[in-house]
């Protein structure tokens, strides 16, 4: 019998709040929960600094991951019963693809660290480039486990990730416009923030995808839950993942791991005050072990370090970043934009070091594109398949996906320290600054 | 205006996922939440291992914090507009006590600590003593948003924690054996495992809940609302706060920690295995400043660190924890604890020193109880009102709680290494050892 | 191929608010559901009078009975994937019973009428015989449909429901102390009333829930599932179908009937007040055909022209039927029920008719029953089954249970005109009888 | 004191699967909820034939109207707390409203009838004229309610009604594009259906609802929760009140009471046969006691009635009424309607009466509407309200909201028997016919 077939003799479950129970049934999947890379991914937040202003959304990468593992899983049992193959080419669903592509969506975000989308920006870190090394490198215990059922498995695996892998179905399920990836993290973060917006109707998106020669389809008579799932997803970008506050949390962020880093080549050695385990970073000198060590956790404890730093910058951004005090924004457009270097200079007049106090950082999503030949990118387009078995573009007969299609949305935000706001409690030779500041700002934008 | 008075402009919300919103509608209890001492909470984990169980499981005690004060705060609505007092004395609602009670409701838990359970049980802290002085000390910031009040007004709140404060509705909203504390985290942990027994109906406890002289009571018209309570409690006891895998992970918690100070005195300074925000507590000579900078991630890092250490056990302990490899275990009665004896001989026999790698852990919990001349300390017992104004104890009506009124229920578990199971991989001398071990374990019990 | 084996193409969904998606695979499934018979069903109020209790419980027994069908459609699957039969007589899952134990359980209640309880009281009909003669007489279409899986089929469907069917695994999956029926309605009950308190966890049971040689049993490691269902199933009792009200309209009912009965003689023939499709009934002569033509609406059109009628008894009681004015009402016990004769009597000199306008009603339901070899009929108990194969009967090991093992729980109500207790806008004379009258109702029960 | 502040001494709740409780403070109401003309409303689909198609659709208008009281007691509540008037005129809550805004929410539906859309078409009935009636006529219990108000009382309800009040912010709770009304049916229909779509953040939207001096207008923080309201309306439109299956039993009943009316001169007198209650309909001359007296289970038994009818259209229609034997259907535009002369054409010469055997009906919906100058009828449209108190109307910042603003949503379709699309079984004559009219079908869709 090989490892693949090697069913649990009976099926284990995880109770989990959003999808009631995540069936285990091979036993490859319980032995990669059960590696140290997947655990780690407990101690990292899926969230970030979001749960700063949705104090509900507490919830790891690691529920996460089993969570596009139930959905991928799902999707499987759905095409084995209602869309086996026949013969090869037939566009239908090869069951044996089915460990690959389980495994891919486990591992699908293996290679996420503490704070991932600023610790790379500061530390030109990739998470994609870890994730396939976490796979593919044999120093793992994920790779050991994955190579049980053949030499070449991680390498599938990885490339299911990757995109290159040569069945589209499976590639789709984990990555395209409505993936097992994308569902579960809305239906995870709407869960957990308390955001009701952010559900729709998986059971019955499940029941309208399909395989065929081109990848995941839909049925037509399923273009209403597609088209609340497109829905939702904006929702929950424009309400929860460019919330403001969130965003002023990791411009904070942002510029404490610059500080950081600029301060390392002073900082003492063999002290309280050293961050060992960012010392590779900051030398820029690791390996994969080195990043596997990082959480949410070691970073909060250098933080918590810091705030007792002498230098009074990283102490101060430390502070604010442990104990939420996050800067206020405005939002700018290209006429305002220019006014931002104004507020700058008056920010700087008022003793806050600009390049620390003041950033701007924009925010916009493609809620859904379809194709377009001029284009560089291609995001992969929905299909909806008719009775006949001809397809339509979803934004063909969607005319609220169609409203949406190939359009930005998002904005754009200048931040600044809460203190420009509160006049009262500053002595008065700032004053005039002050107001001058507070004129241009008007229903949480900038004005001239 | 007083300060008390201060309500703001128009309520804030927090959007929770447990109570749909928070509403904040006074200036001091936004300050409170603002304060480090509170924000430190969000790095506290509400039920420590048990996440290692139920995955889900990754709120905070900052969340469980925000839930008991909406809780209380909706209490004292319903309290205000049906049951207002008149005259001094007339067992009735007194809405001064609002202030007092929603401060008390969110501070409630704020000296616990990282995984405060077995922290306390190997360093002496006690969380509720952190808790008083975090109230009372004006070295906090706690402490200095709530002394704008009033000089008394620390004092009072720590009061109505601790039980001695005069007005006995404020104290039993917060602390007693249907009170905000308990109605929030059964909802929440129920939530977030996804153990849907634990819920219950908190509209309609809320509805029939009433003040009286003598602290809180019930409407007995409903009754089976707060039997439901009692039995959902039950539920969660037996199911979650109970499970034996949880309890596992603490054994290994407690056995790790008690290792690292046992090795303190060897513990090299000024190196990157040093865990210095734990050295007051290993060195016994700690303030509440240095408590305040403990929390899940810091001892996480430390651990961490450690399963580099050259301390093989010390180590072993920490991959254990860190990467979730819980100990097995067995339930035993008083007939077979005797077992346990010969039980740890044969793990010692197989290489584990059983100081470290067998223990036994009991849990009990009393349901519910009503008052017993006999007993020495008392629990407050739940009494019904009937249409009459007569008093009713709780048990005297319900026969499902009848049957567990006084009882300890739970069980006494032996927790042994994974391996003591898994013959197979060893080498063949041991064999003998583990085959007697494993005829003493039967239906995950101890026998002869 | 056989027409049992005629799977759908592809399988049909219904969208149900309890189990999101009813799922039909079987072309005879589909045309059962098709029939007049159950159609019928749609016109039959589940809960009858508790409607006018709980203003959501307006859900039909057609929505019931496909729920039924739901549940035991997924005990099949879970049965086929973990414990298919290997040879006959291992106690296993035998698949080829799935078509019978669908259709019992889609047509376990195909029988009941419109307000069948009371009807049944009073014009001698069964239900339970009417659901077998449906079944198997040849002149319904529900009979036709099973007869093209073979001419002993319909018999088969019967026995399961009337418990004689060889398949004890089928029997019990539709009826037993925990069967597909009773989930179904206690979970659907509890979601159109709103009473959270019916809710359990369906899946977890259903995960538990294993075959054996003597029916079905449950994991021992499910037992707190079990026990959750048992107390749930309680309270549901409690406070929703042994409510005073509903209670009290059932009183109405059945007098009103009884009148109607009593008139019925008299009754004009070819007038507007004619009962044409009760005629059968008044006259006790009736077939099936009478008894399918009766619903809900039948029977509430004829109430309507009754409030017309000239007879004042028959037209009020009509009237406090249809505009939902119920009789107030007492609980009494074997001391206090001697009081009801001097009640009545004081309800006759107040100038109330006692036969149609008192009435005693007791309500009491058994939760649980374990085996007892002195009873005469014996419930089939709850069996638990350990991971060595052995068994354990569930009050032995639940304390819950236990407590309320072979008790029945209910109450016994005494059943007057509300105008009993409204003395005030009655004339003078009257008013010593209802001051003694309400000297005996205290906390909403007798007293001397 | 005045009835009108007659508070009840507690006040009462109605157990609500939707809004949890209903609370009911006044006397008044719960006297309404009483009167007859309430409780025929229980006897009143709130869906009527949409239970066909969702089987779990059962509700009633009575439930609906509890819940569009319940919003909008909570909406004067909110109103109250945060803007209450503080002189005339200055544009926030006038509390001394809140009793007519209650009363005409609760009575909002009051004169809907069986069956209502169809019935008004054949009887040339007005549901809301007859509501107009039923609260000012002296004839009904409803006008008695509200006279113990006061004289004008009624009147005052009946405009709010109808639109005509003087105080916009009453009228536009009930009705207007985001009304108590429509979020009560969307929420309702949603649970009961199953139809997850249908839901939105109820407590969000009420938090940014805000009067002023032109009726309520909407917080822009609270953009987002208008515009998911906005598509989960037009998404319940789309699948669920447009449903071609519900259609479809809407054109059998219109054709059904089409032919009972043309029959209705040959009914039989004082014969079993006779529609006693639908008499003053067909002969043109009722009154309001006559319309009371009628309600969904009246009309089925006069259907059941009919399926005996020696009339063989009457007959059949009844019977596929009755026992939902729905029309199939293809959609058509305005290109290929000139195809339904065609096919009507076949079903006449395939032995079916066109005048009852096919139809073509239409359903469009306006999602959202803003104000348009040259547009006849007007209705309310969105106003979102900026911090400094300016106005912007919502499709001008959602583009979500732009993109169906203004515009018809759904289809044409053309009905006819199912039998069209079953050759098999009819006799070989018509074959050539079945198989033309198929070749028109395609894609449910009608083509050339």
């Amino acid at each position: 019998m090989k490892f693949e077939d090697a069913l649990l003799p009976r099926e284990k479950v995880f109770r989990d709040p959003v999808h009631n129970y995540i069936y285990v049934q091979h036993q490859i999947i319980l032995d990669l929960i059960n590696t140290k890379e997947m655990q780690r991914l407990r101690r990292v937040k899926q969230l970030g600094p979001s749960s700063f202003t949705f104090h509900g959304a507490e919830h790891s990468r690691f529920t996460h991951s089993l969570g596009v593992y139930e959905i991928t899983r799902r999707i499987c049992d759905i095409f084995l019963r209602n869309y086996p193959t026949k013969e090869s080419g037939d566009g239908l669903w090869d069951d044996s693809e089915r460990l690959v592509a389980l495994c891919a969506a486990l591992l699908h975000d293996i290679g996420h660290g503490a704070y991932s989308h600023t610790f790379e920006h500061i530390f030109h870190t990739n998470h994609e480039a870890i994730t396939q090394e976490i796979i593919t490198s044999p120093k793992t215990e994920v790779n050991k486990v994955l190579k049980k059922i053949s030499p070449e498995f991680p390498k599938q695996v990885a490339d299911v990730i990757n995109h290159s892998y040569k069945n589209k179905q499976v590639v789709q399920m984990i990555s395209s416009q409505c993936d097992a990836d994308r569902m579960d993290y809305l239906l995870r973060d709407a869960y957990n923030t308390g955001a009701s917006y952010g559900n729709f109707d998986l059971t019955r998106i499940l029941r309208v995808m399909r395989p065929y020669s081109g990848g995941i389809c839909f049925d037509v008579s399923g273009m209403h839950a597609v088209e609340d799932y497109i829905i939702s997803r904006l929702q929950m970008y424009m309400q929860v993942y460019f919330h403001p506050v969130s965003r002023s949390m990791e411009v904070i962020l942002t510029h404490l791991l610059k500080r950081a880093k600029e301060l390392s080549d002073k900082m003492p050695i063999n002290s309280s005050e050293t961050p060992y385990l960012l010392m590779p970073f900051f030398n820029n000198n690791f390996d994969i072990n080195d990043y596997l060590k990082l959480d949410d956790g070691v970073l909060n404890t250098y933080f918590i370090h810091w705030i007792d730093s002498k230098d009074s910058i990283l102490s101060d951004l430390a502070d604010r970043f442990i104990n939420r005090r996050p800067f206020k924004s405005a939002e700018f457009t290209d006429d305002t934009e220019f006014l931002t270097t104004k507020l700058q200079k008056l920010i700087k007049q008022a003793g806050f070091d600009h390049k620390y106090y003041t950033d701007t950082n924009d925010c916009f999503d493609l809620p859904y594109d379809a194709y377009d030949p001029k284009k560089k990118s291609h995001a992969t387009q929905i299909e909806l398949r008719r009775p006949d078995g001809s397809m339509v573009e979803l934004s063909k007969v969607s005319r609220l996906v169609a409203a949406v299609t190939g359009k930005q949305l998002g904005d754009e935000r200048f931040f600044f320290p809460k203190e420009m706001l509160n006049s009262a409690q500053n002595i008065e030779i700032f004053q005039p600054i002050y107001e001058e500041f507070q004129k241009h700002i008007k229903n949480n934008q900038l004005i001239e």
